[in-house]
């Protein structure tokens, strides 16, 4: 087991789902997406908030699971099974364990607001279902459960192997690194944004969702991270910020699917409430893009 | 129809939903709840936030939807469909025209932020997807997404045929009654909170958490405040404050099963994570009612 | 003493105060805009967040009280001495005292965030420096520092007098009202905005920015709130909305100098960093004005 | 003057101020805390917010300003000249250049909200009144006026020579550092808490609160930030924000004075609404730091 948490590094898309015009969910299409994707990063998360999870039934999300791991040729694939519920999360975990998941992870059940140990619970029945490592996802934003340190640090004596921190604040980060005493637990930063800090600071990997459109860009800012505290790091640092910027101005899952099509893949629709690009607006995102020197 | 939507006044509860202690819908309870409320109180709101809406399944809403409206005894109810997609709202609101709800209402699609342009879609969709009238629900906190005046005054004057408003911003439900020109468009306090205020500037009903387990009180405010802007309506309205403070202090959803059932309304369990209240916590919430002269 | 703390009531403005164009102290401007207003409202509440006390030093601050009282034709004044700390505060409250106050009113001390404790020595110090009565005022948006029901209700058994409520949260108003439990203690509405929902509740007075530019507006409101729920009460508030939300878009204060402006009131200028709205801004303010039937 | 703005580096205390027990500025004890540090940091920050800059009237931050640069044994003195109005900020920053200050630094007005087009010429106003550098001072939460990254690279086109900034948000220095254009602009980093990713992103200086009271700690992680990305300068990054916390839990400006007395060092008292820490709390701040092999 500690074999296969190791293998959880470097870059890591948030895999975007892909759906048919009619909001259906389409396998084919996913499966190209992943052979896009394979060779250019080391590993996926499929069905987390890039993923679109939160707006898939259960069934569909066992569905996008099998899939992905099916596609990937190996890599890693952790699966997110968060939901708003336990019992739906337990259910999808076991799922991804039977059919070879390397991990799952669990966002704080979101909707509604829980007292700290409700959330605890949460993550208890999570980690005692399953003997593939559980990583927790931290996204107070969309969720509107922080997962605090104290909490994680706890769930860590308790089975807890990772945690994927997408709250932006740096200083959170932090106290990940500072407050888990268990050795092996796996620091993941959940945005490019702050892929330099974190990996200088001990992550040892980043979920990025830039990395569906932009691998290349991310892997390279990875590499430099790994290697030391450049000017030329920094440098691609702030590159990354740029594109991450162009890549949310219209909506990141709409665009992610734009910029695939610009190259080539074959990728469909966001399922809605998310609405595709307009033509002109793919213009747009087309000639910002050249503006910027990325390769399409 | 106009009919219809005329009915949907007074005192109407966000209905709670019964779960077994396994987490499994358990329509039995969920028939003994609606029998003790219905004599009680003028319609149901189902599935909705206290109502776990966001907890369950289309599959399990369903079955919610249709059991209410069978054990309604005629009472309108409303069928909450509000849920993360377009799809699945639209799916639940035709279901709940089939089994005969009054009413569908639709909370802005959670999880994601989306643009105005995209809730507007969201809400249009529903919209022409049924026949019964659909209500807008405000609740910026748990969905992300508020849905400002003007949104809804243009959804109005394209079908929609009220709002529910949670928004606890009574400047904000004024905005909508100032705003919404079309007549015979139905405004909704969501909160017993503010329903003396909401019901003096113009709210012909108020879905109120608190009608789950002490509709009487919430009734009792209702009629006061329809009648005059009296002192006895203020200090009623100020009880009801207290009553809702004690409800929420352990959390809403579990203290109202603690209070049904020490009413002898066996209403079964909350779905996790959210978890029944303790022995000493029950011992607790007992003693604070009693305290306040409730009787239960 | 109870005589004096009765009479503050009705529509009071938070009066502006006025500067030449080099940002000094106008005192002549001043006396004509109080002259305006005397004969139309039912008291002063000046140097407080509309009257820039937060932008004058504790000299100009006192000037102003001087002269606000000596031109107040026996109208009630109330003299805003919130500021950073508590040296500052009580300086301006004897200050007040000594020129003929009828009460002093203050804002949690700003900039800093304060715990309960400190904020409640701060109004014990001002309470016991004079003998006119104290009044809180709380503005959690601009201080930082909410002074909560629980906090003021303490404070309510030691000397304080009143509240001046501007949270905008009608729901923390009838907590006042509800906690605090001692005889003749007076309630505040900070704002137009809440002016009908608060005075049924038994606000006994509004200190009203709008009531500085269009104080008949105000009043009229003020007089139906007063006499029973009616729906004229509710449509003029309904308009009073509308008219502040005009003096609002452009930013409150320098839209008060324009409108006292048009009404023939020499105002000078706000202080920087406030700017006096162009003259194409003036243009397209009388015209919204206009359209609303406000009589200039 | 590039000479003098490049000595604007290192580990800079934001200065608390002394006050004597009766809350007046105490000149002798500043002189003794300034004596104290002058040969542990590298430059002062005077009158900010650790500062009690806020608190103190235009005449005693004066005063404070030319005592800290005759006291500083030819250390860089940044004054701040942030106050609520550009007028004030004006004359304070006169008196700054008029006493030997480096350079003088401001946060955006505040108290109230601002345009961004005002926030312009504020500092427009403050540039052209002197001739020594002007760094802002970005600190959204006390000022309630966020600086955003295009703003302040407007402002370095007309004059503008640094930023400081205390967002505590990575992302909006990073921003700063990719679109300010001007070369030898400053990038000052106003916490320690993120000093590391700071420095290695381009920040040249670190105005941090902790050395007021510990600065060799914060040298020593300076030190290791500016060598290069070890594992040693991570860990003294945890180290330091561990220490930081020590130093808030209790309110950090009282918990300041507190170490520093512990330290040997006579600073009187924090101004009121601050209130020094009480025996009980002082003996468990020492047990705190002992257990954290501080050096007193």
């Amino acid at each position: 087991m500690q074999d296969k948490i190791m293998r959880v590094r470097g870059v890591i898309p948030p895999l975007i789902t892909t759906f048919d015009e009619q909001g259906s969910l389409d396998e084919g299409r996913l499966r190209e997406v992943v052979r896009f994707l394979r060779d250019r990063v080391d590993g996926f998360f499929v069905c987390g908030t890039y993923g679109s999870g939160p707006l898939m039934s259960v069934q569909e999300r066992k569905h996008v699971a099998q899939v992905v791991v099916e596609e990937s040729n190996g890599l890693p694939v952790i699966v997110h099974v968060g939901a708003s519920n336990t019992q739906a999360t337990v259910e999808l975990a076991k799922h991804a364990e039977s059919v070879g998941a390397c991990a799952v992870s669990s966002i704080a059940p979101f909707y509604y607001e829980y007292s700290e140990k409700q959330l605890e619970e949460h993550f208890l029945s999570l980690i005692s279902a399953v003997r593939i490592p559980v990583f927790a996802y931290n996204n107070p934003k969309t969720s509107r459960n922080p997962l605090g340190p104290s909490l994680i640090a706890r769930l860590a004596e308790n089975g807890l192997r990772g945690i994927k921190d997408s709250s932006f604040d740096l200083l959170c980060f932090y106290e990940y690194t500072r407050t888990v005493r268990v050795p092996g637990f796996v620091f993941i930063i959940g945005t490019e944004a702050l892929l330099l800090p974190a990996v200088q600071a001990g992550a040892q990997g980043c979920i990025a969702g830039l990395a569906n459109a932009l691998p290349e860009e991310v892997v390279e800012l990875y590499r430099l991270a790994s290697e030391s505290a450049s000017k030329e790091a920094v440098v691609t640092q702030q590159r990354v910020l740029v594109l991450r910027e162009i890549m949310r101005r219209r909506g990141a899952i709409p665009t992610i699917h734009a910029i695939l099509r610009l190259r080539g893949v074959d990728c469909g629709w966001p399922r809605r409430p998310f609405t595709p690009l307009r033509e002109d607006e793919v213009r747009a995102l087309k000639e910002e893009l050249q503006e910027k020197q990325v390769v399409l």
